[in-house]
């Protein structure tokens, strides 16, 4: 089988990396360009600081840095995006429009009418919002969407509850690594023996993207999810893992073990479909009293799977739990990833 | 002016060498006994590790560490008390019934009938629950509690809220300091790179003590108040500080401008009274969108005050807010020092 | 082929764990008891707490721990011992008078002239020691060795040099992880934003191990290295691995070129012997300026690699270089399997 | 008395927001003028983001930030710089020729001959260079440098045995906090779990500097001191205060006993002068075996202070002990200031 080429904006920073240790010995995709600012264009990569562990594949090492713009894309058929959200909208537009399939990771598209935001266990269906985009923006390619990091693991865990008993209200509160800033990031000195309770323009995201994912495809557009969530962001000292302590009010009252079964049976289509990046299950649900946490659980299901424990009763809401799920795997890259291989075997990609 | 003798329970332990350090040099109190267990009564002071900064105040470096029972005690009338839960309940009721006035940080006693479970800035007319204790138990001496840490922060910031506005249910998440478990307590091994979502018996306290300590005094016990909380308690890798994401629902709607100036406006009987360890303010409003932060604010007020930002509209309740409290100071050691400030100074100690 | 029984000694502490980690699964020998202090004794593994990543393997979580006592171990050949020092020299000695082979992790048979004290790629022809230990103690069992795990890998790294240039004078200054003091071990409290300069009975260790390692066996007994190593321990907030700085006058001098062939091209026998835990290579040299780095470079060879980095010149003795090594794999349970496996293929294990 | 009027450049870094906190209250000196770079010129210093404890000053807040040049700072008569290094050079030299007292904490200009690279605890007669400089250079005003921060504790430590032993050899490494780079400096993904075991040019200055300013000045010029330094750096995961490990040959053998008498009752000419910032005593000697500790003794002396400890014999050379001191107080903006007080005293400030 020849494999897919693909192509990474933005392949410098913290989520660029991930894209390419997630596709560097993938099997259906192969790395053909890789995309950086003008100021890295014509270096090897290996002249650019590798962030992750272990070390950077061998084989991009000596791969030049090409402009992030369409034409140094040529060969590729996808196009994955960790492009800067400043110029995220205009940039991959233009790969859109230029044929490309667009799989992005940055912000500006998600809340577009046209664009599915995608998780693959939670709104496959979505995609059927492509062939509407490709018609109203005369493009010959597309873009699709995964979500904010934290909205990811969240609205993965919610889904099953919301098919199961209905979602009312949501209260959630993040304990986020640093790892979703960026590289370099978060200076030690802001962050060591400390916690920032705000993260710039990620509570509203929180509050805004489940209600899209977990909307409907009405056969023109999503109805969006009919429940309201509250939010509050904060920063913690951990590298990676977005912890989430979330209270739920459900339309059809449950019991915690109710929850737990209904968490623990999810099944999807990644799954089914044997989708290589698909972690089966894509959701585990831990028994322990102090599970998840973020150190120990993160790579669960090559991170990522969305870890829940500590389902219980809430006082004024009907549960409480704690998610976790990893923020640079399943929360940018690997999502990405998993939606261009659904695609691809959908036939999205031709 | 004589100052009074006083003993502290449990003095080598975290909690105890806070009582230590805010008692060495104190205008009202003298440090008078230091009480330890079996295994360290006999020993010089400084010959158990002292873990606070600065060094260990050197009026105390050769007290001799004597048995933590009420013969030990004698010529002390206060007695501050650090004791291990395990054993508070029976210790401090037999130095009660001996005359003491016992001001204690543990747990047994706190949700007692007649014990004023009290923060001097939040419930000083519970103290008129002593004469009730000391009738009904035929005591001499009394017990007064201070909170869990986390709750006396949280009912700290609450007590304006619910005076002005009047509280119907509160959500709040609580990013806890390692210092909050004792020392040695957590293992850095559990908490590098991590949070544990888990911390033993602590939701239960939030949800339950903040309702006695803003309930009313009827004459004859506390009429609890009438709203619910709802409590998820994470311990983080921070030293020192509890910061807490809060959402509240109020009786009488109010915004963000009105919470806000509820807070800063909020004046109490410690500051009136000129007690040598209150805060003034009890309370400070930060207006900067990442303020609380743990390590930068703990120490507003010598540790004492309480610090509340981010007052913003909640989606689903009425509004949403992040507070932060030094909790071996004002949550623990500082809070019954400013107790026995307070009914000294209001002639409940002779 | 049938793998050979072997038992582990303080099987729920920090290295402990490590052996059944390692050994879960391994191609020659199989997890058959479980030892543990009379507190534990009885109760199934799973029900201690795990401390590592991944999970606890499935295999050894419904074992009953026994007393590390040698009828407990009745149909084990082999034994790993992770006992804690003080008890280790009394119970160490009854497993091997008792026909047991002993791998020990345990400091107080390590200078004990007839012990080998052994790393596979260092010195492995001191395990000539065996038959005179036996025929001297009446054994029908022995006791092998493992170094202390900042003399483990600084050893690992003087062996190349000594073999090629002989070494005259070595300076060292460890940063060691808060996981070589065990579990619990390091108090957050303690080493937070903090470098203790101090761990008990470090230095004299590093002092004095790597001669006997580096020494030569004369037929009866082991003759020290002649060069003497200078040693500053300090213990910084890392969960694994230990870095080592380090400076040396050799007795032919060597450029920094001549050092780093010299360390690269090193070979030794577990490599050629295939055994299953051996790295390949042991040593690993990094050319960037700023590696070994310990997140980064702590799993190479997974655990069981030195890795050396920044070789250059003295201004006052010849070289200084850095150097890396996991404490707990290679520095102690990794080392002992690697051990046991060496001595079971030349025979020594019947 | 009149304050002398200050300015400081590159007042918006870490070390330049030092300046702002220790001359904020000074008893001697006044803030005049705050630089900084085209790009912040014109913005009030509240707009720029503050990085220490506790909240700016008052009195600064709303000054408003010039440009880093001689005619923005009329007035003043003394300068303190925490100019970056890339244009130190050149701008220092203006500030000097235009009739600045220039204070400097930057690199270039501190290994120049007629430069007194100073600390005043250990070579104030060094000052003797200023007439020579201003003669040379023709200059009605001066350039005075601080040390590197490491250079400088290490310094400190020395001159007392060098006086009194005389040195022969300096094996040191080091291990540094994070402030050491300025801010944002050091991502928490790069320190977080981790040593750096390198810092950019750090070890050239840590070899060089320490000889220069125990050298004589003879006259005409500074004598180097005749020993020699074999430094390692590394940067460690603490927010403030460097930690080394040293090693010394003696010309003169000393006990530990010794060592520790010579530097208990070092004195210098900053206490006998009563200087505003002088601690007293300038070095500390801690008698516990794991004293010092980074976090709990870099504040000794208000962060002037070189605390040493662990005092024992080297196996290889003569004595080895561990000193640590506060690297952006003394180790920066603290030593520069304490040089102008002592210059001020003297009347080289006219």
């Amino acid at each position: 089988m020849t494999k897919i080429k693909v192509g990474i904006l933005g392949a410098t920073g913290a989520v660029g990396q991930r894209f390419v240790q997630l596709l560097a010995d993938h099997p259906w995709f192969e790395i053909a360009a890789l995309g950086a600012s003008d100021r890295s264009a014509g270096m090897a990569y290996r002249e650019r600081r590798w962030v992750l562990q272990p070390d950077m594949p061998a084989a991009v090492r000596d791969m030049r840095l090409v402009l992030g713009e369409p034409q140094s894309f040529a060969g590729c058929q996808v196009i994955f995006s960790a492009t800067p959200n400043d110029v995220a909208e205009r940039v991959e537009a233009e790969f859109a429009a230029a044929g490309y399939y667009v799989f992005t990771n940055a912000g500006p598209h998600r809340m577009d009418a046209d664009v599915p935001l995608m998780i693959t266990d939670v709104n496959p269906e979505h995609a059927a919002l492509l062939p509407i985009q490709q018609a109203q923006r005369g493009w010959s390619g597309f873009i699709v969407a995964n979500a904010n990091c934290t909205a990811t693991h969240l609205t993965s865990a919610l889904k099953p509850l919301h098919d199961a008993f209905g979602l009312e209200k949501v209260f959630v509160v993040s304990m986020q690594a640093v790892s979703g800033a960026g590289y370099p990031g978060v200076s030690t000195m802001d962050i060591s023996d400390n916690v920032i309770p705000y993260i710039g323009n990620e509570e509203p995201k929180l509050e805004e993207e489940p209600l899209k994912m977990l909307g409907r495809f009405d056969g023109q557009g999503v109805v969006f999810a009919d429940f309201a969530v509250s939010a509050h962001c904060n920063r913690v000292a951990t590298l990676d893992g977005h912890l989430e302590c979330v209270s739920v009010a459900l339309r059809t009252k449950a019991t915690p073990e109710e929850a737990a079964e209904a968490l623990r049976s999810y099944r999807s289509l990644p799954q089914a479909l044997g989708l290589p990046s698909a972690p089966d299950p894509c959701i585990v649900v831990r028994d322990e009293p102090d599970r998840p946490q973020v150190r120990l659980d993160r790579m669960t299901g090559a991170g990522m799977t969305t870890v829940v424990g500590r389902i219980r009763r809430d006082p004024i809401l009907d549960l409480k739990f704690v998610l976790l799920g990893h923020n640079t795997v399943r929360g940018a890259a690997g999502g990405s990833v998993l939606n261009a291989e659904l695609l691809s075997k959908q036939g999205y990609i031709r």
